[in-house]
């Protein structure tokens, strides 16, 4: 199919069009493009040209579309020279599960007067109380539920009677008298019934569901494993608050694990042109910790002055130990930080997970100090035990690299930090300094310098 | 919610019962369990165990259940002593899409045997044909498709009539008669409209769609750009061949996101016991280029082996620079092997992205050769020149990391090998090697050495 390179052309026309202020030719390619591909593109643009071709888009309801589906930062720069009844006509046509998140978006003080503004819109001031990264925070309040005494034929007119709501039916779930949810029975089933059938003998009663507090991740851990299209959001009494759907959860699962790959490495994803600075600014803090213990193995290395003097070679293979090291690390690290996500290396019961990383660490050890040694003992060959040191500490330091990274990111996550953030710096650290402290000892005790 | 805890509770006693082999413990546990969380669970059983906890499985139906929700790897293994006949039995039961993920997943001779006692199974020999990782490898072939000729009421009554194809109905497709895909509509639409309505007059003709040969990386976009449940897949005369459904979408984001970040550090994910030695395999590959790069360190740092004799406090900055240099190139690469994957960054336009990163490169070079410059002329202030050539060096090195880093995913994918592959050893290789030159040069220059 074409529509990818067709996609990439759009946004490659939208950007020069931007660009040139050709205001009447992006009229015409808004008119005839999708909201989301609109919104997609935007993202490759400058905030000021975000702003510009924002105010071309004259249809209300595009307008509005366009803004759910651009990211958090996007949507504050765009609205933030609006006024409140400009946002507010804009979150009217939205879903409320949208309205929302362009509302935590807003810049503080438009918020304030937005909120004021909306005053009776209950469902946006009730999805505000829930944290974004949690089920509350996905959910839109728009959920369509049937009393236990309907039939199916009830149900079906109650669909057609309603179809301001339709946009998020997926499910049609069972409540009781006090909305407790009882059960969930799908459009298909109401079609294939006959319309007398009573709801509660199809529904099925198992109702796979979450509180609005649970994280995010596991409501789309819950959503990948049952294969479901939404997952009902009740309160402590059963009873039905919203519908997470997974679309949403699409979202989730596509900004998680990118998220934490970013985060190992330090870095923020972020690709407009004003962003230098705060690139910049982030991995700075990030690489402080590794100045930090680059400075640290200096002063290591500085004790040993005298011993380099002597055989100035075994400077040469501090990069080679360090750099296995820390590869062999930032490996079991990763495998940590991805079993923690996905929840198969359990904080409480991570033994079996370090024991093998361990072992991993052993073999690997063995294996290379076999390589590195017998190439030191080639190299130097009026000084054997050169080659002995290296393979020596080359074999010790890759096996204390596997297990430190595999207990660090459980450690982190133990004492409640995010473990993808913090990991790299530490493991790198840590096993550079142990690295070099081994290398040198194994060395004067061998070479008894 | 508890669910969690709850799942984590059941694997627990899973493994438990399956290692003290409590088979009519196990049989009550297996009733009560939906087969999703049983498939859960056993991935993180041994082969043997996994096998005998499957063959506890009594219910034909949840046994296939159980089998479709498994990985690839657990599937051939618990295949593997399954006479041909018993395998056609569990196809039988399952989704044309999972019965062909099943098939390609049987170690080779089974999987000839079984396909010769198929025979007549044409669905799941045509989609066998297409790759796993494409449209085609994903899609099932029961798509509910009307004529353009067609009513809602006759599409509702078919819809009724057809309850075997239900499992895979979200949208309701219309065709012409050549069964060319020339429109969309959803079952909500049939049911708010009146029976007599020509389905062309409701559906949308502007349909998202796919080919068979399309990466599945692509679909996945697609369906969450668009927040679709399905997407029609189409051949060049834009017949209908199937349609990928979101569940199976939700699986490939979960999957690639995190096989992205496992092949930068160059790890398999696999938490099964028996894997030490594969795991230490797959890794060993990845560091051989490591140790080849810093045996050309040692050897490049050899060079200067008289400049280190002289000035031995030099060799206590190698770790420093080397790491920096190789942290932020690491960082430049991640944001390329993402923006690779997420499309934000184009093979044939990179020069932005580049362009930023090398800027990126400068600040950060410029911040940390002040630091650590400052570091080196209050450590040696007897030899300040030590701390000049330490500055310059790390801000050279840093700045050349970030442009390398940047252009090597790039160039990667440009000659067509998997970014996420390679990257790593590069990079780090590349930078390592390059700031070493930079070091003892600039060192050599200035020190007049």
């Amino acid at each position: 199919m074409a529509t990818d390179r067709l996609n990439a052309r759009t946004e490659a026309l939208l950007r020069r069009l931007v660009r040139r202020d050709a205001a009447s030719a992006l009229r015409k390619l808004l008119a005839r493009t999708r909201p989301s591909d609109i919104a997609a593109a935007m993202e490759h643009l400058t905030w000021a040209e975000q702003r510009r071709l924002y105010r071309l888009i004259d249809e209300d309801d595009y307008a509005a579309e366009v803004l759910a589906h651009l990211s958090g930062d996007s949507s504050r720069e765009i609205t933030r020279e609006m006024t409140e009844e400009q946002v507010v006509a804009l979150i009217d046509r939205m879903e409320p599960d949208d309205a929302t998140d362009l509302v935590s978006a807003l810049p503080e003080e438009l918020r304030a007067r937005v909120l004021q503004e909306l005053g009776a819109e209950e469902d946006v001031r009730e999805l505000l109380a829930w944290p974004r990264d949690t089920a509350g925070g996905l959910m839109t309040p728009q959920v369509f539920c049937m009393p236990d005494t309907a039939t199916c034929g009830q149900a079906i007119a109650a669909l057609q009677a309603n179809d301001e709501h339709l946009e998020t039916v997926y499910y049609v779930y069972v409540v009781d008298n006090v909305r407790a949810l009882i059960g969930v029975t799908s459009l298909r089933s109401l079609l294939t019934s006959p319309p007398r059938t009573p709801l509660v003998s199809i529904m099925t009663r198992d109702v796979i569901r979450v509180s609005p507090a649970e994280d995010q991740e596991e409501v789309a851990r819950f959503v990948a494993r049952y294969d479901l299209l939404a997952i009902p959001v009740v309160d402590e009494h059963s009873r039905i608050l919203g519908v997470v759907t997974v679309d949403d959860v699409v979202d989730v699962i596509r900004e998680e694990a990118a998220e934490d790959m970013l985060r190992m490495a330090g870095v923020v994803e972020d690709e407009r042109q004003a962003s230098v600075v705060r690139q910049s600014w982030t991995r700075a803090g990030w690489l402080l910790a590794t100045i930090g213990g680059g400075i640290l193995a200096a002063e290591i290395i500085g004790l040993y002055e005298e011993t380099l003097t002597r055989v100035a070679v075994l400077a040469g293979f501090i990069p080679v130990i360090m750099g296995m090291g820390g590869n062999v690390g930032i490996q079991s690290a990763t495998l940590a930080v991805r079993g923690l996500a996905t929840g198969s290396v359990q904080i409480g019961g991570a033994f079996g997970f370090v024991w093998r990383e361990a072992r991993v660490g052993v073999v690997l050890g063995l294996l290379y100090a076999l390589l590195l040694g017998t190439y030191g003992v080639l190299r130097y060959p009026g000084q054997p035990l050169i080659g002995v040191s290296v393979a020596t500490s080359i074999g010790l330091a890759i096996a204390l690299a596997a297990v430190i990274g595999a207990c660090i990111p459980i450690g982190l996550s133990r004492g409640g930090v995010d473990p993808a953030i913090a990991t790299g710096p530490f493991v790198t650290t840590l096993v550079d300094v142990l690295g070099i402290i081994v290398y040198f000892n194994v060395a004067r005790l061998l070479l008894t310098l």
